[in-house]
């Protein structure tokens, strides 16, 4: 077994290693930038952990790992055009420090070394990881557009925010562990758990995400809480709140939403308080609690020994056990 | 053998039949929609007949061909964002029937539909081709960004031109041919002289579109000649006259180059006046005429009875043959 801090260095030295057509540097240095900008290298260290679950060489998952992390990269570099955002992880996003076309370009050039990566799973698994890729991929583009589309439409339904989380999110971590069983030699019944493991764990964490930005310690959180609420993001609480909210409440509630001028401060303060009294907090909790539930309990049943699974028991935990 | 006919309407099912994430229909709408718009479908044909050349299953060969052609539209809906391209083959781009972002993201998914397709190569070959693939993509890409480049930049070389066209369009016609010859089981050395044959064809199809820009009948070319030169865009034309014109003929280019206020169909005329007098028209067609020798005598070589040459000899001439 390897450790955590083993895997995550040999994602590191992965991705600086990376294949790249170097003719065009202009074309890669934005593609060296988002990836050095980082992040947890959460999908990548999944990989390997799954793959290391059911075989002792977690390095023949290790290029499939970056590509799936480089896939996951291109996908912020896309949306965060589309969602015309300034910063990623405090740092100014491809088409803010570069241009426009710079960051579809060199985003478009991230699917291919993605695919080169990809494509360097073991022989008799390739075609496999690659088709479970390929499926992701498309259905993360899927969740991308249901997101754009939802943020345009007055009234989304609970079941319609869940199934789009699952797209967007849900499934890339689903996938990451899948691609490691399948590497590492799982049975298939091994590998769907693990599946199952890894959307549900998904679906937790961003029922999560939506909880923290109202209710999180903001120095813990590290951004200033109630961006969502200002913006009138279509999260769980909000989709839940108009469900629930009747008379006044749902009058007001409507009018803080519409309004379009508003100090936001005093906007956050109200809709928290009609979170509150609504008792979405505890809704949300026990919806993640649900989808934590379930993700537990498909990888208790993975047919692997307990102390071989204590990798990423301890880093699925930490991913839902952020402070509240 | 199969005839054009035939395998031109192998190709149209193939593309009616593409696999398609039917949950986000506004998603896959402009996906169809500038495979509708169409062209002449000549890569997927390409590498279909190449196919045909070693084998008599070239329908083995129809799915990496729906994919090429697919990759082919991809960068068709992200080039013209980047160009800023408001009409594509007389219909309105992506980008401008609907919007920047959907442009973004169906072009994206159109990665991933590609790569399925592509997967689908039969087994014995399926590695191989989709190396192919992604080399070539990739480099389609880095042409891209020379050409974004070398439109900022105030004087580009004969060579770095040439180069950028090579990755920019000959490489996909390249990729096109050897992935069929490949499929067809077809030697390495005949793979090879295929790539070539179709690298050297596309580099001879894009030196004569810069001609047929200043020289063409409009009534046959299909546009009006002269838009090269009213944008001022760096062709083989623009390069080689910046380079031999000297004296007061250099002077009067650069002037009009930089005219901020002109009248176009002066400016076309003047230049056309300068490409004349340097000879311009007969060098190109010099270029052009290497590159045709060059590809002709590499298919050629391919080990391969002439009469099953014919199809793509016949396609292959009609491409380079355009009236001037």
């Amino acid at each position: 077994m390897y450790s955590r801090e083993e895997l995550t260095d040999l994602v590191g030295r992965g991705i600086a290693g990376l294949p790249c057509n170097n003719e065009a540097e202009r074309l890669i240095e934005p593609v060296r930038y988002i990836l050095s900008v980082g992040g947890k290298r959460l999908r990548p260290l999944m990989t390997l952990m799954s793959c290391n679950l059911f075989s002792d060489r977690p390095e023949e998952a290790l290029m499939p790992a970056i590509g799936l992390e480089v896939f996951h990269n291109f996908t912020l570099v896309h949306d965060d055009i589309m969602d015309n955002a300034h910063l990623r992880r405090g740092y100014p996003t491809v088409h803010e420090k570069w241009n426009l076309n710079q960051a579809i370009l060199s985003g478009d050039v991230m699917a291919f070394i993605a695919n080169e990566c990809i494509l360097q799973a073991p022989q008799e698994s390739v075609i496999r990881v690659f088709r479970l890729y390929n499926r992701t991929a498309t259905e993360v583009c899927v969740g991308q557009q249901l997101d754009m589309e939802y943020e345009r439409r007055p009234y989304v339904t609970l079941q319609e925010y869940l199934r789009m989380i699952e797209l967007k999110t849900a499934v890339l971590l689903a996938a990451c562990l899948k691609t490691g069983a399948i590497i590492g030699g799982s049975s298939d019944r091994d590998a769907g758990l693990m599946y199952e493991f890894g959307k549900n764990l998904g679906l937790a964490f961003q029922v999560q995400d939506d909880l923290l930005d109202v209710y999180a310690d903001p120095g813990s959180f590290g951004k200033k809480t109630g961006g969502d609420i200002v913006s009138n993001k279509k999260t769980l609480l909000l989709i839940k709140a108009l469900e629930t909210a009747q008379g006044e409440e749902l009058k007001r509630l409507q009018e803080l939403i519409s309004a379009r001028e508003f100090d936001p401060d005093q906007k956050v303060a109200e809709v928290r308080e009609i979170y509150d009294s609504l008792g979405m907090k505890k809704l949300s909790e026990e919806i993640a609690g649900e989808y934590i539930g379930k993700a537990f309990g498909y990888f208790n049943e993975v047919a692997v020994k307990t102390d071989r699974k204590e990798n990423l028991l301890q880093l699925a935990s930490g991913l839902i056990g952020r402070n509240m």
